[in-house]
């Protein structure tokens, strides 16, 4: 068993009246946050402390179970047995049969699973506004958006309702949530984690994600979701290249001329200061060209790979029958825009700015970069909801389409109080050379692993 | 340096004159077999012949030259540095500034280089007479097509007019005109040989092959040219996960229900002979279900990846200009048929079939196919040009797609003197496990290595 799994194994064993009062205040805590729009499925509180007690039992007879009363959360594009999944779209929703092999990883570690988070619908959006569930607000300031796709899920981590959460990625939606909402953001590389279970997107840019409140928990969840997965055509398998973080690093910094905080000069204040706090921890900051990263990121909503999503999608709902919301199916509409012909000549340019990409990871060891540009608030985003959400993913959108895993951490707070975060990363499968560095960034939360926490001391 | 590259090495050393003989006599061959169409450019004799001056030298002055003064021939999709590069487009025509990679290489080892080899236009082609520049024939039978596209490439060494040769597969190129000229054909996976200096085909599927006439000597021509390439986008960094090849072996064999040699039921029994040969040599034959294969097979030219040789060639030459050959433009013009939706769709797929025939190969070692499922006059091919090039590609379309390696290898001989070869193929990345399995099919031949022969004795 890995390491760090055995650091989550090796705490102290709860007792069942604990395990019974953690429940109840977390299921109280979803009660009191309903206008956070968290939830989609929250399962009943009498099955949530049955399977305590019956993990408590299991343990007392000698079954390794790391995770042990550990309440979380699913995306509800994320299947889980017998709970229903919606992809925020009713009409689309079904019962799973069984969980994604993610969610059973994590059961079989002895986590609880309390229910399904909110969504923007079919996981289209970087926002948290495009749900017929409700919009889910930020943990930190109730008129700011959570961020999305996997809003609820980040959302629900930063109440406290929950320890971690899974959530999805396919260009932002793992991070940008994270930091909004204060919290760490895991992004695997594209293959790593099994995407058996989940609802398709773009399934050759799709992956589970994580989030919870520090990079420790984040190593083990990884630790226990990642692998190979036969049955899962999309599941790759692992090219050696993960080098130990050195303790001096390169790290690559958006030069000016390529920052653009969308009229919120602040938060690239903010961005520079992590740069500079950076450097004292052992990084040596490289101005780097954004300008390769820019095109590919404008590549996954304005070209072709937005029919990826239509082949992805349409196969699962017929979208003519009046079941998407209108921004979802204006975006999807696009897909008719794109030719065979323009989707392979992309696609070669692509591997062309890949490998471009690639050297330049010769240079410096990890690329920062603002999670997102600037908050919106909820008004806001709902009076211009496409452009608006184009900008959210400035610096996120080109992650899964030139191969880098990322984790999203907290960096500092704005004047309205809002959280900003920054986002380290990396080539692919550098998955824990990158965690190690980010822990740097973030060293170990003095308090327990997987306790609750809510924001703002998530992000402390 | 590897140890197959050092067994060339330890060649005897060739005096000036033997040299100049080797060559004189092959510029004869050449220009007595004019009428087989298997060159475009040729050389002037006095450089071959300073060359080979040079090169000795060199080779006295203590230099490693493990390919001194073998005489090679490159497909004219390929760059050779100051001879023209046509694609067979006359009007595509230009002067390559730098050789490709795979052509710098051979060349660094001291091989030298005749000239450039007769192929189906743009490489678009399985059957060798979509030329400009004469239909090639078989250097078996000049009523027989060559096969293609590397039509010349196989029908020069098979004509002993040269040692070895460079070809391109996207969908079979550099295995039906080795079936059909009665020499090895290596097809490596796609990636492991830079295709930096090609002219590109369909870009994610094409790769240089090596036409050669023993497996020895395929080892060491793989060894030299294979490697990862930072300047080729292409180019794919190998997975580790060759396994020695084991004594005993299990092999695909495909069921008498899949077999088709379209009208030509002789050709169907040289495999079921040659399966027979196989069990005697240490395999053990399992049927298999070929239909994964031919599904992946029939999306290569009926399915939307027309787009991409579409999307790779016009960016080359404008098509509308009346410089290609009809039965080309017919072909590309179906490109036009598909979406972008389309081609997402089909690579989902694809990466499905990819699984399933990864499962597959838990259960064998290696699939054997006949290499074609028949041969064809030039005049048949001549009067249906395109159902009976799709015939050709039945058991060599999928390799390419579904990511396989693969080793075409002579077997035996029809009553019209063609010779039918069978193809051994594996999962990407276990080509020298693949080349160790052929070489107990095809044994080292007991003349020196790189020695010329002319069929049939190049098939004994």
């Amino acid at each position: 068993m890995p390491q760090a799994i055995l650091s989550a194994q090796s705490r102290p064993l709860r007792s069942a009246a604990e395990l019974a009062s953690i429940i109840t205040t977390v299921y109280e805590r979803i009660e009191g946050d309903r206008h956070r729009n968290c939830w989609i499925y929250v399962r009943p509180i009498e099955e949530a402390l049955a399977e305590a007690d019956a993990l408590l039992q299991r343990a007392e007879e000698g079954e390794v179970l790391p995770l042990l009363g550990v309440p979380f959360g699913v995306k509800d594009n994320i299947d889980v047995e017998d709970m229903p999944t919606t992809a925020a779209c009713p009409s689309f929703e079904y019962v799973a049969a069984q969980s994604a092999r993610c969610v059973e990883r994590l059961t079989a570690a002895g986590a609880i699973c309390l229910g399904k988070t909110n969504l923007d619908q079919f996981a289209t959006g970087l926002s948290g506004t495009r749900s017929p569930y409700g919009t889910c607000s930020s943990a930190a300031n109730d008129l700011y958006i959570a961020g999305g796709s996997s809003s609820g899920s980040a959302a629900a981590v930063a109440s406290g309702h929950i320890a971690f959460a899974l959530g999805t990625d396919t260009g932002g939606s793992g991070r940008i949530p994270a930091g909004f909402n204060g919290i760490v953001g895991i992004k695997p590389t594209v293959g790593l984690v099994s995407s058996r279970g989940l609802v398709p997107n773009c399934p050759t840019l799709d992956c589970p994600s994580i989030f919870c409140n520090s990079i420790a928990e984040g190593r083990i969840l990884l630790e226990l979701i990642e692998g190979f997965d036969d049955t899962d055509p999309f599941s790759r398998q692992r090219i050696a290249s993960s080098s130990p973080s050195p303790r001096k690093f390169q790290f690559g910094q958006v030069s000016a001329g390529h920052l653009n905080s969308f009229g919120m000069p602040e938060c690239n204040d903010l961005y520079t200061q992590a740069c500079m706090r950076l450097s004292g921890l052992g990084g040596q900051a490289r101005q780097i060209d954004f300008s390769p990263f820019a095109e590919a990121g404008e590549m996954l909503f304005s070209g072709p790979w937005i029919a990826e999503r239509h082949a992805a999608i349409s196969k699962l709902l017929d979208i003519d029958h009046g079941e998407l919301l209108d921004v979802i199916r204006n975006v999807l509409s696009a897909a008719a825009r794109f030719s065979a012909i323009d989707a392979f000549a992309a696609q070669h340019r692509l591997l062309k700015l890949r490998r471009q990409i690639r050297s330049l990871f010769e240079e410096i060891d990890v690329l920062v970069v603002p999670t997102a540009p600037r908050p919106f608030t909820i008004s806001e985003m709902m009076e211009d909801p496409i452009t608006l959400n184009s900008r959210l993913g400035y610096y996120s959108y080109f992650a899964n389409l030139v191969d880098l895993c990322a984790v999203a951490v907290p960096n500092a707070t704005l004047g309205n109080g809002m959280p900003m975060g920054i986002t380290l990363l990396a080539p692919a499968w550098r998955d824990h050379a990158l965690l190690d560095l980010a822990e740097r960034w973030l060293p170990d939360a003095k308090a327990g692993l997987f306790d609750l926490k809510v924001y703002p001391q998530a992000a402390s």
